[in-house]
């Protein structure tokens, strides 16, 4: 029944890895990736530098293999009608497909428990819907005989929103809307398009891409996360400057509840209706029902797209580039600024090249650092997507490379961009291999107004080495940051953070401690709980101090009202208590 | 108590009239407007042509002069308190006071009906409140007694939404927010200021000015409407392409309800923070509570402000332009397309002119008409407002300018682009002007798909002919329309519709059933229900066309849980029945 291309647990798809060469280099399995194939030899070097610890291959720790599956908690009627209502093969309770749809992707609390430990609670049975109608007749069913359903999408959410509720007695549901995949139509005068909510990102780009069009929705995840997903997590995708963040594609979304459909009649782009019940649902996040289908904006595809990257000496410059390209009007479709650690990051992944290359490389060197003057442990990138028409191109172009020079930026080149951004994909894979070497990872963002920029990145430099000693973990923590997207007021800064945690007993428990504290600093330093990631579990401790409590109240008095039975029992964000 | 320099019931500042001359010429008076000052020859006429009827100056209608003021319901005990806790200057039972608080500016069912009938009901009480504690204040005290609570910003509605429900038998206090009409702070660094709910457009504008700065939003009614009323109708700004609508300008908001306060910690530009509350505020139409304050985006005063205008053979090839136009990610800050009618319109409200200027008319003329071959009957305009950077300017500009070519556009310049675009502020008045002569009108707008622009307004041509037969009316229904937004998937039309009434019992309530009518024709062609102006009770009907039963009933059921004595019992939208 499982979906076999995907790993069970780990990120990404079966076909890609990191394997460890005899020589310690690392080689990326498969072709799906640019990264695949060749020779990797100063990552490891790079995280031993960072971490100032030795890895020991010998003592690499194998992915649990006989995993333990609670038995399913059956509701013997519920059962019995489903296996009247559906075909065979519209849900399991084989162990494995289970496993993998009780948890998403967040490192410590998901992913390296299921790798390494056991997880507390399992669904008791998968759904796979394939159609709207189908979503109705399980909802009914679900309450005919008190069952807790939680939507299932991509599997990607990294806010512990597919987390199981420990205490949740009855019988759970995981409702996998993967097969529900299709574009029903697409509007071509009107840009529209009505699709299925199971759909990932990939296969939404695929299919519109044969008519002619793009959504433009990329968030890092697009690989496997889905429609339903973005609605239901609020998510944002890099080049959302041209694209808009998903709150400003759907056009009209449908969510079946228990006490029935949340839509409108017509998808709308700016209405004057008083309240729209719609822009409640963005951020759903699993507690109201199952979303089945969403209009999008659609835009034919773009004319020219370009990469560029900038070199700045330092991260200050970088961020005075970004602040004033921010006011012009004329935004790249995605702009990202990395940290000197990531910039370096990158460079230990590119592979080793001989001959002309070589030279080349040299002479690129000298120019950087002998011309340019240059500083290898300041300096930081920013990388550009450039979409639209060829004039638009190049007007976001000039404007670029006006800021570069005004802020002592070194155009350093589409190539360098393209693999910048690119990046993203493969690099997710990366926090999976270095589990294997004690060394668990995690990322998390916010949003933050510009002038609080540097004071909470500082304050999050100082806390993670506080923390690291206040858990006596060995060698130095690991945090590198970008900014991933640029607003009028703020911009969203990404945070990775990884630990060595050989010896340490629950390592897991260690790292959700830690970002906990973290985000305590991130919010005192005028960050918010979340930019696109979400609140989930792992973050719903916080939301008394994000909104008032009559705002709280409100929320729960509307779930009251819409699923009276708590059927999408999932516990996330305010209902998390 | 009232502020003097207001009608109390037409449109506008009272320095601000139509005369009509001895030679049935008008004059507008004051010098408020570009408008005064000169004789209007060819306004009437215009009309006369257009209506097909010949205005009787004998038999204009003059306001009825003493105008019946129910007498004040008192809740004895909520008024002994009110006095014990405010100041006298604080709350009014003045017969004037309390009638000009009970109407908005629909036409028909409002200022028809105040200026020559009566209204069915007048609000008992006028509270001035001068903080967010007399707001708190005040809706303890009315919760306490069972009062009904009406938030009144700059009046200008005209969506039924603060007409009073003729069955609420408690006494209704319209709680005026005009004292509370300051900025708090403004953060420039992040381009935020935190405003009070009363302020108007213009003191807005005018505030933020002084610190070289402006908020951009740029409604109709700006110079009387109010920060608190955008936000509860969802409002639209002439310049949304470069400012945003309500939704996008305001971070966060203040609204004290019966159950305490909704509002974030922090004004937020974007996050992933579940399910946000806030979003549900914009459009409340005063069914929830009373918003005191918001935090807004604003910008430092754009380098460059420019205007143009464009004419195009005829309304399908000015379509074209705007359609490719919109593709271009280059959008000037207002766009706007006016029909031949509204075209000639404004041609009819200029000045005569003598000597040179005369001579140079006519050598236009020549050129538009001879040279280029428009046709007067058919040739349409588009106004522009660039505003930016230098550089962004000569831009948008240039891609202007390549667009017109390719749609036989013919670049009128920017004299008569500003005319165009400013003639929006006096042109209000000419309602209570034609209301003296028999001649009743309204605008009412829509969001529509592109692809159905056409069919739509051509729908609307036809029904209003018919109903216009329907109601026996003498000669012809005016009707015409411009495009004044433009987005991704539709725009906005803006149709103005006149009917001459002399001998019609009660026109008001005909020139409703019209309005109703053509509602009911634009949703039918895929229009919205409204696309700036709101539903308040004028739409409420048409609004379970519009969104699923279930979404209207998560929506009272909101409103119980935050109103449950129905203190704010406006009846807007879903709650009016």
């Amino acid at each position: 029944m499982t979906e076999n291309y995907r790993w069970l647990h780990k990120w990404g798809f079966k076909d890609t890895t990191f394997v460890v060469n005899s020589d310690k280099s690392l080689t990326m399995t498969g072709n799906r990736y640019k990264l695949a194939g060749y020779k990797i030899t100063k990552l490891l070097p790079y995280f031993e530098e960072q971490l100032k610890v030795k890895i020991d291959f010998n003592l690499s720790q194998a992915e649990n293999e006989n995993k333990i599956v609670l038995s399913a908690n059956k509701n013997i009627p519920f059962c019995e009608e489903v296996s009247q209502l559906f075909n065979d093969n519209q849900y399991s309770f084989v162990d494995e497909d289970r496993l993998q749809h009780s948890h998403g992707q967040t490192s410590a609390e998901e992913v390296y428990k299921v790798l390494y430990y056991q997880l507390d609670r399992t669904v008791d049975m998968v759904f796979y819907s394939e159609s709207e109608n189908d979503v109705k007749t399980l909802i009914e069913i679900a309450t005919k005989y008190n069952v807790c359903l939680i939507p299932y999408g991509g599997g990607t959410n990294v806010s512990c929103a597919l987390k199981l509720p420990s205490n949740e007695a009855r019988m759970i549901v995981a409702v996998d809307m993967g097969r529900m995949n299709r574009i029903e139509w697409v509007d071509k005068e009107n840009l529209r398009a009505c699709v299925q909510a199971g759909i990932t990102g990939v296969q939404l780009e695929e299919e519109l891409k044969k008519q002619g069009f793009t959504c433009g929705h990329e968030p890092d995840s697009m690989e496997l996360s889905t429609l339903g997903g973005w609605i239901a997590t609020n998510a944002s995708g890099m080049k959302k400057n041209r694209y808009g963040n998903i709150e400003q594609i759907v056009e009209n979304m449908t969510m079946v509840t228990p006490s029935g459909i949340l839509e409108q009649t017509q998808p709308l782009s700016r209405v004057s209706m008083g309240m729209q019940p719609q822009n409640l649902l963005f951020g759903s996040e699993g507690n109201l029902g199952i979303i089945t289908k969403a209009v999008i904006k659609i835009h034919p595809l773009p004319q020219v797209q370009e990469y560029n990257s900038v070199i700045f000496p330092n991260f200050e410059q970088g961020l005075k580039f970004l602040n004033q390209l921010s006011q012009t009007g004329t935004v790249p479709a995605s702009v990202r600024l990395v940290d000197n650690k990531q910039f370096r990051f990158a460079q230990a992944l590119k592979p080793q090249v001989k001959g002309i290359k070589a030279l080349l490389n040299k002479l690129t060197e000298f120019y950087i650092f002998k011309i340019r003057g240059l500083n290898a442990q300041t300096m930081v990138a920013a990388t550009l997507v450039f979409e639209g028409s060829q004039q638009e191109v190049a007007y976001q172009k000039a404007t670029i490379n006006s800021l570069a020079k005004q802020n002592q930026g070194l155009i350093a080149g589409g190539k360098n961009g393209r693999v910048g951004y690119m990046l993203t994909f493969a690099i997710a894979y990366i926090r999976d291999l270095l589990f294997n070497f004690h060394i668990l990872g995690e990322t998390f963002e916010t949003t933050v107004p510009w002038s609080q920029i540097q004071q909470l990145c500082n304050s999050v430099e100082v806390a993670i080495e506080e923390e690291h000693k206040k858990h006596n973990l060995p060698g130095k923590p690991y945090l590198s940051y970008r900014i991933t997207q640029l607003y009028h007021t703020s911009v969203c800064i990404y945070f990775t953070h990884a630990m060595y945690a050989k010896g340490i007993d629950n390592p897991e428990n260690v790292l959700s401690k830690i970002e906990h504290s973290l985000r305590e600093i991130i919010i005192k330093n005028g960050g918010s709980i979340s930019h696109h990631h979400g609140v989930g579990k792992l973050r719903s401790s916080f939301m008394k101090e994000m909104i008032s409590s009559t705002s709280i109240d409100l929320l729960k008095k509307m779930k009251h009202g819409i699923d009276p039975s708590n059927i999408f029992g999932v516990k996330n964000n305010v209902f998390d208590s």
